[in-house]
């Protein structure tokens, strides 16, 4: 490889492949050529699970013995929606002025993008015996079902004895400007639905009915009426969000036989599914007393709370950022949830990547500055993490 | 007219006719029939309202000057349901040991099929100069929208200058027993829609978003928080009964921008629909306080409250079911709304018909021994209500 292609060449690359989970769309057979020609040893693991499409995806690794750092991400994307409301195509990487247009520029082909510029200038400066090794790991499955994609990838490296000291996730973690924000965490997420059971009646006779309704609003105060944590060390409190409440009675004289209402917890490490689940019950029952009939039936979830410890790696990624921002980034832990929770699995996993206000939406776009510059922090990272001035390390 | 039939032939005459509202069936037609042969003046006034299929109805009255005494009733029917699932032809008439089956046995083609038994024993026993009239208005629309039937029935007799001294209305009253109650008013029914504004976000970043369900929870609870009003001298406590709560979304992850909530509210004489309608406001702008954004669409209604003083004509009643049953009956007013909101409009009305166990019911049926002494209950109300030894009046 003689030329070193820009962050914007390679998102325009990525944006072009028109890769909604679970379609690849060519982008991971357009990374594997990139990272090949660097002299990457390129896997293309596709996983099956029953009810879901196949997915396909892409590990990559290069180095010797020594530390090795994970590069994390996905290439597959939400759908575009309508695209006539769209300023440009898409998928057609558009330039207008200083950003870049197109579905992915910031969640996270923009991202990969960067990771990949930042590589293969590092392996330029550097050359292969770098005092270590850098893997790449890029699922087409994370904003599907997640169950083709990163946690199967890493059961698989596993197998093959691949290790990992560190990995990096290039998810958009800024909300307004490049350099704020540092994933170091997640809180978990679990969904639960409440049942409350009565007896069908007509509204003349209530004293022959019993209805659900008030129950279900006596149990959904019971669940809210007092905050679950006050917060952890890196944490926000614990929130439940009531997401529906459904009882589906047309007949405004009926008095209904059920109420159902669900609701979302995003909690913090003061909980496991299993404990929150028991406080649930707890308070469940405390509210009911024996006046309420009710079923609740919690959601399996594979989403707990994790941190980071903010240790020398968080540092080291956290001066890259100041280095080329200026700003001084948060040590976060807000937000919904990412791959990072299979990662940390593995490794000490944070996030850091682009400035998320457009994505998911029409117009996703980024700065070509920001793209810039994020490559650059990933350079400062590898940099940092595989100092010259380290005795290098023969090769397995 | 030679024979009086029985007020098992009348009935089993009646179910016989199909008159699943808003079909006429041939009932109207054959009570016309018999009331015409006892002397009676027979009108079968039809009317239309947008939207809503033509009813017939039946008007006829018998006598002179004096007091009139109004019968008031329904010939149509709710729908059978699954013919199959009955022991015998809903619309069959069949008598399986002492009991007549057949929807309508007891709501209210039985309680109908007894008054004309007892005006045709009574018009028998005391000839057409009996000092008063008596009048029947039958509609076919009670099961139904309720709009082309009882309430244009009376504007059409007032316009004829017809004016009625009292109404008995035949439906079924007693919960078990022949004779337990009679109803002596209604409470008035009102319908209402909460709608709770929010803004829509993810469950990850509450601070965005504005859930309108904790909002309907408050407003809920600030409805339900005190009693409407502790009874009155002859009616229960006012209800409000919730009957739907909707808010429809199916993504466990997102916090929706609505909620809603319908309920019913059964009100006593306290109340009017207008005071009460004003009370919800105020119960909800005090829940609401700065912090809640709603709306309440309150459905227009004119079921409202009403009450017959139990004066000499109910006791009149009263005395008669006690010396056909021996129970001293229930001055009542609980129970759903009926005609008797509209006829109370143009007299004081009451209400005393079958035991309404089965009304509305796969088997509905009658013991025969009610029909017969149905019947005589009514031959010595009119009995009660033209003394023979009042003097006798002219013919008009
Ligand atoms: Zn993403
Ligand atoms: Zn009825």
């Amino acid at each position: 490889m003689t030329d070193i292609p820009s962050p914007l060449a390679l998102a325009q690359g990525l944006i072009r492949c028109p890769s909604v989970t679970p379609d690849e769309g060519g982008a991971l057979a357009y990374l594997a050529g990139i990272l090949g020609l660097a002299g990457f040893a390129v896997e293309r693991p596709v996983f099956s699970e029953a009810g879901t499409p196949d997915v396909e995806n892409l590990y990559a690794r290069i180095g010797g013995a020594g530390p090795c750092l994970l590069l994390a991400g996905h290439t597959d994307v939400v759908p575009p929606g309508d695209a006539a409301a769209w300023r440009h195509d898409p998928f057609g990487g558009t330039l207008e002025g200083a950003e870049l247009h197109g579905r992915g520029a910031v969640d996270m082909k923009g991202g990969i993008a960067c990771m990949v510029a930042a590589v293969l200038g590092f392996l330029r400066r550097r050359g292969p015996d770098f005092g270590g090794s850098v893997a790449f790991l890029i699922t087409g499955d994370e904003e599907g079902p997640a169950l083709n994609g990163t946690v199967k990838v890493l059961a698989w490296a596993r197998a093959r004895g691949e290790r990992f000291d560190h990995a990096l996730l290039g998810e958009p973690t800024n909300p307004d400007r490049l350099g704020e924000t540092i994933k170091i965490g997640r809180r978990g997420s679990l969904t639960a639905t409440l049942t409350v059971h009565g007896t069908q009646g007509h509204v003349a006779y209530p004293h022959r009915a019993e209805n659900p309704i008030p129950g279900l609003l006596r149990l959904a105060q019971a669940l809210l009426a007092e905050p679950l944590d006050a917060g952890t060390a890196h944490f926000d409190a614990s929130n439940l969000e009531f997401t529906t409440m459904d009882v589906g009675n047309p007949a405004s004289n009926v008095i209904p036989a059920e109420a159902r209402a669900t609701f979302n917890i995003r909690f913090n490490d003061r909980w496991s599914p299993g404990t929150l689940a028991e406080e649930l019950h707890r308070r469940l029952a405390a509210g009911a007393g024996n006046a309420v009939r009710y079923t609740l039936d919690v959601r399996p979830t594979n989403a707990v709370a994790f941190l980071t410890e903010p240790d020398a790696f968080v540092h080291r990624v956290a001066d890259a950022v100041e280095a080329e921002t200026g700003l001084r980034p948060a040590l976060s832990t807000t937000g919904g949830t990412s791959d990072a929770r299979f990662i940390k699995e593995a490794c000490p996993v944070i996030e850091f990547g682009l400035v998320g206000r457009t994505m998911h939406q029409v117009d996703e776009r980024v700065a070509v500055s920001d793209l810039d510059r994020l490559a650059a922090i990933y350079g400062r990272v590898l940099d940092a993490y595989f100092p010259a001035d380290a005795a290098p390390q023969k090769r397995a």
